[in-house]
């Protein structure tokens, strides 16, 4: 199936870097943006981020071979409700959240055609949001997950493949709960970390001493507390257990470290933050 | 005093780029290495990061104006043994530990004249270490925090604050615990927490998937799990208190937030994860 009409529900640094990107890549097909209010829209359009832009989702939706949804978790529901009356049969609806199962139970609960659903999460973000932020290459050699219903068409998972693949992407797929455990670990838990490494300082009486007295190390430790709020609400939120778990198994490993410092415990120690060292050197793809 | 002769033991990140931001800076005075083997020595020379080098630190010593220790923290009171019986009434020693009382005491249990004692801590850094590492342009912007004791001279100090300044560094006193007590907070907490981080990740059984899904945010946060294992292990054991303390401090944080996300408080997580993120961006200076 040839894709000649995507639109893009959210206009922030997610879709309109997947729009931005398509038609870098020379993407013939006409690519239309769905935002909050008209002077976005306009000026994702004077800045060539999409070809048109409208307010209006379900008249966005109802001609149009592709849907990706790159709004809130928590606001994914009521884009699908919006959606689901208009829907055509063909049309392949994905999205970019980045915890999958509620998208699936949203979409389980709302949408006619479930075999045109392909759940979707690309691993590339950075602390600034919004259509300042776009970014054409954004998902150069970054990984886009996707996490295919039972009932999901083979011919849908390859359109939705092909395109991210064009805008530079590494597609790989795996199960929901596979990936939103290891998203709990990889990616939900550093950042609450870092939200709650940043509070603490904050809270002390010399708090802005306490900032002045941080070096570039801890600039880059909590960049990521910079994320937006209301993003990382949503997915703590609908990743409650997974990123619960993460939690309590980063307190263990923080416990044993600590337990080993109170101890005076030197090898233990010196094992621990040498193999963090030698494992992120070894493994970590991105450097 | 006229500082002509500066002797730099330990010819890592620290000793190295203090000495090479100095002789960019135009120090006119000759500046000597003190080295663990002669080819380290050489190729410090070669480079022009001193102008000579030696393993020797007695000798080297004996005849300087101004000793900097940068060596790892429990390598100071070895060092500092093997000068004491040769230093000059009027040789200035300062040092670059990241943690204080250590050094002090240290000073107090091996030098005849703590009236030139000068500690120091220059709050700057990067994951790489060594001579491949020397940076003359390290400190540019970067604090230097000095805790004289109350035995020190005032132009001894003065010594210091005009060197580091010369390197490019912005000079500030406080008191020990002070220090140790911020510094633990700031730096010595971020680093444990990300080697925590990293190590929780490499004990999973699917170790190589779980850095294959992390981008380029758990890159930035872990980037100071790649520090040298030794040297975070001694600053752990000489800070050790504050440490413990910090991380209990952290723990608290953490368990508030866990519980937010276990109750489902919408509220609470977007309050914490708000404030953190305001507070980083109004109160951080090096962004």
């Amino acid at each position: 199936m040839s894709i000649d009409n995507i639109c893009v529900v959210g206009m922030g640094l997610i879709g309109g870097s997947f729009s931005s990107a398509l038609k870098k890549a020379g993407y013939a097909g006409k690519i239309t943006g769905v935002v909050r209010d008209n002077a976005k829209g306009n000026q994702a359009v004077e800045r060539g981020v999409v070809d048109e832009a409208t307010t209006d989702v379900a008249k966005a939706v109802a001609n149009t071979d592709l849907v990706l949804l790159s709004v809130p978790m928590l606001s994914m529901r009521e884009q699908l409700e919006k959606m689901a009356p208009v829907l055509q049969s063909h049309t392949i609806v994905t999205d970019a959240g980045s915890v999958k199962q509620p998208f699936i139970d949203d979409a389980r609960a709302t949408l006619p055609y479930l075999n045109r659903v392909v759940p979707g999460h690309p691993i590339a973000g950075k602390e600034k949001s919004g259509l300042d932020a776009v970014d054409s290459s954004l998902y150069q050699e970054h990984r886009i997950l996707l996490t295919p219903l039972p009932e999901t068409d083979e011919d849908a998972v390859t359109s939705v493949a092909q395109l991210w693949e064009l805008a530079g992407g590494i597609v790989e797929s795996l199960s929901p709960e596979h990936h939103d455990d290891a998203l709990a670990a990889t990616s939900h838990l550093p950042h609450v970390l870092a939200f709650a490494m940043v509070d603490m300082l904050a809270s002390r009486q010399e708090m802005k001493e306490m900032f002045r007295y941080s070096a570039g190390g801890f600039r880059d430790f909590t960049r990521i507390a910079s994320g937006d709020s209301v993003m990382w609400r949503d997915i703590c939120l609908t990743n409650q257990a997974a990123v619960g778990q993460a939690i309590e198994e980063f307190e263990a490993h923080l416990a044993a470290i600590k337990q080993a410092i109170a101890a005076g415990d030197a090898d233990t120690i010196e094992t621990v933050f040498r193999r963090a060292r030698e494992a992120r050197e070894e493994h970590l793809v991105i450097k």
